[in-house]
C-alpha cells in the first residue's frame, strides 16, 4: 500500500519554515507500513494544488494534505479538494456548534470566516480537532483514500495519532520493523565494500548505508507482520553484517557515539578529566551532553594560548617553542598533566589548527593531534581534517570521541 | 523565472532527517527573485527520480537536485539526470585528481566506488565541492538549467553560494535585496507590536518578523533592480524600525552575536577568560567558534564538580555548600577568580541546572546564574529557562552572550 503527503504553504516555499510535518508522517507512515514514494510541497495555488491533489491520486493509495484549512482566504486545502473530486462542500454541523463554542467559551462571538472552517466536501468525515478549530477530513474517492491535516502541529499530530491512524492501520497489511547499527573509524564506501554482497543478496530485510559525520551508520529494515518474526530477522541481518564491521559497530541502539561512550565509563566506573585547544570546550560540551555525565566528567581545561598551556597544565615553554602546540609530545605532556591535576583515570587531550590561518606546510590546517592518558598508558593520534573552521573543529570532536571509544575497548595500542 | 527543488533520498521519505536542504534552497532562491512552486521528496529510485526530473523541466527553468551523489550504488541522482536527458557520463579528469588528492593526503587509496564520484554527465560542467569528495553538476538542456548538489548540508551550502547562486543572479531578472535585523533582549510577539504600524503599511520593502533561540530577527526584502534605489528602501525601513527597536539591536550585517562580540572585543582590544559549568564548554566554545577568537580568548575552565569549582576556581567549600553551586555568589566568585587567575579583562561565569533530574522547589531545573567581571565591576543575572537539557544548555549559552554584548555596550548596571 502506498501513500503521499503534499504539504500545502505559501511559507514553505518561501524557506519561512521547515517541513517538519512532512518528516513525522513520513516516520508514521514507514511505521504503519506503507511505503512512500513521493513528497510534495506546493503553495496555495488553485491549480498547482489541484494538479498535486489529481497526480497523487493516480499513484497513491493513502493521500496525506497538510496545511490550508484556516479561516482566512489564503486556505484553500479542501476547496480544492473537493472541485478535484467534483464535489459541493456542505455544512458540517457538528464542526459548526464546536466552532461556536470554541469563541463563546472565550467570550467573543465567531465571524463569517471562523464558520467557513466547518464546511466540508459532501461524502466526507470531518476529524475532530481537539486543539484548534479546524476539523481534518476524511474523504474516500475511487479506492483511494485522502486526509486533510491542519498545518500546525500541535493540532496535526494529535489528530494523526488519535484519529487517523487507527484507520490506516485497519487497512495496512504489512508492518515495517527496522534497526540501526553505528560504525566509527571506517568511511562509507570502505565500509559499503566489505558488506555490498550481504547488501546485494538481501530483499526482506533490505540494507542501507548512510554516511555521517565521521560515522557510517546501517539501516536494516524488514517489513513483516509477526513482530517475534521481524525482530529474528533484524538479527540475522546483523549478525551478518557484524562478521565483516564487528570492530567498528558502537551500537545497534539508536545512541548517539557520546552516550555509548558515558555509559561505558559508568559502567567501568572512570572517571575523564579534558584538555583541549582548538575544540576550545565542544569535547568536553558532547560528553556533558549527556544526562548523568556528572558522573564521569570532573573537569575540562581549555587551554587556547601558550600562556595558558604552559601556566594551567605545565606544558614546558620551551616544549612548546621548540615542538609547537600542534605536537605529539604536548599532547602526551596535556593529557597526562590534565588527568594529574584533576586525579581522575583518564585524560584526554586535543590541539590542532583549526584555520583559517595559521596553517604551514609542515603543519597545514586540518592538522589535529589528541592523546589519551588512561591509567598511565598513554595513546596517540593524529588526524587531517578538510573543511572550513566550525566543520573541522566538529569533525575533530567526533574524532576524539570515536578514539577515546576505541581505547576504552583496547582497540588501540598504547604509545 | 520559476525554480523547482527536488531532494532525493530515502532516509527523507523514511523521515530519518529533515529537510533542511530544502528550506535552505527555498530561501535563497527567494531572494534571488525566483519563483518556488513546488518542492519534492522522491527516494533513491531510478524510475520516480526520472519521472520527477522530467516532470519538473516542463514545468520549471532551473531544478536544482540535493542528494544522491555519493560513491555507492544508491547514489543515482546524476546517473538518472544523465540517462533523463541521454546523455552519457564521463569522467571528469580534474574531480578524479581532487579525489586521488583527497584520500593520498589521509594516506588511504581511493576505491573504485570513490572514482564513481568522478563522473558527469557530458556537456555537464563539474562544481568544485570544497568538504567532501562529491563535484556537483551544473548541466544545461533545452534551455532550462539542471543543478546537480550533494545531500550532505555543509558540502551543499559554502557550493551553492559560492558557485550557482551567481550563476542564477546572473540570469534572474527580478533581483531581490533583503538585510535581516537582528534584536536580543526582546520576544517576538512584543517586538512584533512596538513596530506593528510599521510592517502593516509596507508592501515593498516587505517586512517579516523571525523568531530564533533568544532571538528575534526582522527580515526587510525588497524587489527592485537598481541597487542603489534597493539600498536606499532597506534603509528607510531600517531607520524606521530603529525608532522602536534601536536598544534591542546588535547587528543589521548578517553576522551572528558570537562574531559580534569577538569583534566588539578585537575593537575595544579586550581579553576575556571563562568559568563554566553547566553548559560545559558550549559557551567558550561560541566565542572560539570565531576567527580571530585567539586574540581575545585566553582560557577556559569546565569546572563541573564541586571539587573542580574550589580547586581550580577557589570557591571555598563553606560557600558552595551553604549557598549551593548555583547561586549568586558563586558565579560572582567563579568569574572574578577566572579573571584573577588568568590575568584577562573580563572573566564570564555560568552555573545552573540543566536536568533532567537535580531540581529542587527553591531552585528548579532550568534555574541558571551568570557573572561577568569587567574591569572591577561585577554584573550578575539569573534566569529561568524550559526545555531538555541540550535546549536549555544552548539558551543559556546564547543568553550568556547577550549578557555579555550588552554589559559591553554598557546597557546593564554592575552590581
Amino acid at each position: 500500500m502506498v501513500g503521499e503527503i503534499i504539504s500545502v504553504g505559501t511559507e514553505l516555499l518561501l524557506g519561512d519554515i521547515l517541513n517538519t510535518n512532512a518528516r513525522y508522517l513520513s516516520l508514521q507512515l514507514a511505521e504503519l507500513g506503507i511505503d512512500l514514494y513521493y513528497q510534495t510541497v506546493v503553495g496555495d495555488n488553485e491549480d498547482r494544488l489541484t494538479e498535486a491533489i489529481i497526480q497523487a491520486g493516480k499513484r497513491s493509495d493513502i493521500v496525506i494534505l497538510t496545511g490550508g484549512l484556516g479561516p482566512t482566504g489564503d486556505d484553500i486545502t479542501k476547496e480544492t479538494l473537493a472541485k478535484a473530486m467534483a464535489k459541493k462542500l456542505i455544512l458540517d454541523k457538528q464542526s459548526e456548534s464546536i466552532i461556536n463554542d470554541y469563541f463563546i467559551s472565550r467570550g467573543i462571538s465567531p465571524g463569517k470566516t471562523n464558520i467557513k472552517q466547518a464546511y466540508i466536501p459532501e461524502d466526507a468525515i470531518a476529524i475532530k480537532n481537539d486543539n484548534g478549530t479546524a476539523p481534518g477530513i476524511f474523504l474516500k474517492h475511487n479506492d483511494k483514500m485522502y486526509f486533510c491535516l491542519p498545518g500546525p502541529p500541535n493540532e496535526m499530530k494529535p489528530m494523526f495519532e488519535e484519529q487517523i491512524k487507527p484507520i490506516i492501520q485497519k487497512i495496512s497489511s504489512t508492518s515495517i520493523f527496522s534497526r540501526t547499527i553505528k560504525l566509527i573509524g571506517i568511511g562509507e564506501s570502505k565500509a559499503a565494500e566489505l558488506v555490498q554482497h550481504v547488501i546485494d543478496k538481501q530483499t526482506n530485510p533490505t540494507i542501507a548505508p548512510y554516511a555521517k559525520t565521521s560515522e557510517v551508520h546501517f539501516r536494516i529494515t524488514v517489513k513483516e507482520n509477526d513482530k517475534e518474526k521481524a525482530i529474528e530477522l533484524l538479527n540475522q541481518a546483523e549478525d551478518e553484517l557484524r562478521i565483516y564491521l564487528e570492530e567498528y559497530i558502537y551500537t545497534n541502539d539508536d545512541k548517539e557515539l557520546n552516550e555509548v561512550i558515558v555509559k561505558l565509563l559508568m559502567d567501568k566506573e572512570l572517571t575523564l578529566s579534558v584538555a583541549e585547544s582548538c575544540t576550545g570546550g565542544l569535547f568536553s560540551s558532547s560528553i556533558i551532553d549527556v544526562t548523568g555525565a556528572s558522573k564521569v566528567f570532573v573537569q575540562g581545561i581549555i587551554a587556547y594560548s601558550y600562556e595558558s598551556k604552559n601556566k594551567l597544565l605545565g606544558i614546558r615553554p620551551d616544549v612548546l617553542q621548540s615542538q609547537g602546540a600542534v605536537s605529539e609530545i604536548v599532547v602526551k605532556e596535556m593529557a597526562r598533566n590534565i588527568r594529574m591535576i584533576s586525579d581522575t583515570d583518564i585524560g584526554i587531550s586535543i590541539s590542532g589548527i583549526v584555520g583559517p590561518g595559521g596553517g604551514t606546510e609542515h603543519k597545514p590546517v586540518g592538522l589535529i593531534w589528541m592523546a589519551i592518558d588512561y591509567k598511565d598508558n598513554i595513546y596517540t593520534k593524529k588526524i587531517l581534517l578538510k573543511g572550513n573552521r566550525n566543520k573541522i573543529r566538529e569533525n575533530t570532536t567526533k574524532q576524539a570521541l570515536a578514539f577515546l571509544y576505541r581505547v576504552l575497548n583496547k582497540q588501540e595500542e598504547p604509545f
